[in-house]
């Protein structure tokens, strides 16, 4: 399957991301709705945290506002006041809002079933992790830590061929 | 330079530890005295909580006691009492008291300062972070991972060496 | 100075209350905006714990909703669904929106300056302390405590008379 | 069942403490080992805080040493440095080790099953809540906020009887 972020609308950033765009990094999405009180208290923060400690090279953290209940009070005026009070920095994606029903597009798509849940994509844009709830930081961060220390595919390919090449005397990790 | 362990006992295990064996492990050593507030409160729930994420082939949790001051009470018998009431159950070793000075034999050698200090060594036996205080379980976590996805130089000249000899076209990561 | 709320609604309660019939009971009033980060972290739990702890006879728990930004998207349809959401059963205030300017009337009358503000009152309705930001809780209970144990000035007449008549030989603290 | 701290010895304090002549205050006695971990989290920490808040007129806060295991290592001059390194400034009686058996002279004498344990006694000398384990501090607070509202009898049949002779016309709470 292939996984893509279909947004109405981005906080946050001047272009719009996308995660074919972003290969060759890990991607975190936190999935959240601004007054679900387990985002609010858990999973922001600590994709705040996450996206000051790596490198924008290494992990591209996203928001992925998916309102599949109470839209009327979650719109993007509110998420707008919500990102700023509580200094979200990173960017935010306004899930598209479906045609009929409740659940938004990318929602639907990827089949989350709720918030807060976190999808994890590796350096080669495979899924490598989707959670519903809280994971505690020791994981978490180890579990990126692990991805990010794996060069994507296409890399390793090249540099491998490099090594053929040269007698397998150089690796640069 | 290299490091190793001098320790006059060990708990919780039966044959004492050596860097130089666990060698292709990532090894964390988390110098503390049983006394420091710091290191109940923060750095040995950390070592508890990394000792129970990490598979042990992956990552050694060492505690090392290194008592450097009030030594009539932070005796071997009162810290296997802590030990056990704080239900610590990786390896702990005790740093060997010194023949002259207060300062214990490892952490003369190391040059640690104070406690708590984390050691973390990778797979090739080098030390690869040195921090005396608290570290955020966020950073610790990635910090791991990072380190535990690196396999050693050893594993990975081995299968550089046989990517040339097949052509590249597997790697196994 | 004589406080009064000024609502222009009410949530969990069937009637509007008001400070002058809860005479007889210490009222807390925390006056939050449902975006505010510290009234979300900490005050409005605090409340919550707070009408949890005392018998409704003895203290009274008040929320005031005073918007005075973002008054488009802190609507009392958004109001109705954070406090479903955040599991808020004390009564809730809707502060009456100003004819002229950002500042609600109850807000305005009171002099608050932010949110989240504490406002207590003791039984007899005289305010007993105001408090901007976060009070620990050790010290909001104790407060509290000490307020709840004093007798109305009412009360304490009525007994003290009643002692007087009968030569003081009855004293039921 | 009149209440006494028999102890081997003191800390933080010049002379030995006594219930009877801290009469007129509330007195909290938080009962502890130094090697009980939820004495170390919760309940040394709380009697710290309670310390720091309250009048000492209002409030005397007491530490109880009573060892009832381990007593090889928990020895006054352990308890000693621990006291030195936690920062407890308040008093800390030892409580003196029984004839035969583990279990120290005022433990058994006041029943004691565990630590923590929290022994509150009222301004009158009044046992006013025994609990064993863990307190929140809002519940905590209120409790004690309630005590120390309270004169004692002495106080209050003085001023009762001021009041008698008076007409009632004075109270001054």
């Amino acid at each position: 399957m292939s996984y893509e972020i279909d947004a109405s609308e981005w906080l946050n950033t001047d272009t719009p991301l996308s995660l074919q765009a972003l290969r060759g990094r890990v991607v975190l999405v936190s999935i959240f709705q601004m007054l679900c009180p387990g985002c609010v208290r858990n999973s922001l923060p600590q994709a705040k945290g996450l996206s000051a400690i790596f490198s924008r090279d290494d992990l591209a953290v996203i928001g992925l506002h998916s309102v599949f209940e109470h839209h009327h009070v979650m719109t993007p005026a509110a998420l707008k006041v919500f990102a700023s009070e509580y200094r979200l920095t990173f960017p935010v994606a306004i899930d598209r809002p479906a045609q009929t029903g409740p659940i938004p597009s990318t929602m639907s798509q990827w089949g989350v079933s709720g918030t807060p849940t976190l999808m994890i994509f590796d350096r080669d844009g495979e899924l490598a992790l989707r959670h519903l709830g809280h994971l505690d930081d020791l994981r978490l961060g180890a579990f990126l830590g692990q991805l990010i220390a794996r060069r994507p595919w296409q890399a390793m390919m090249a540099v491998d061929q490099e090594l053929s090449a040269n007698g397998g005397s150089v690796c640069s990790f």
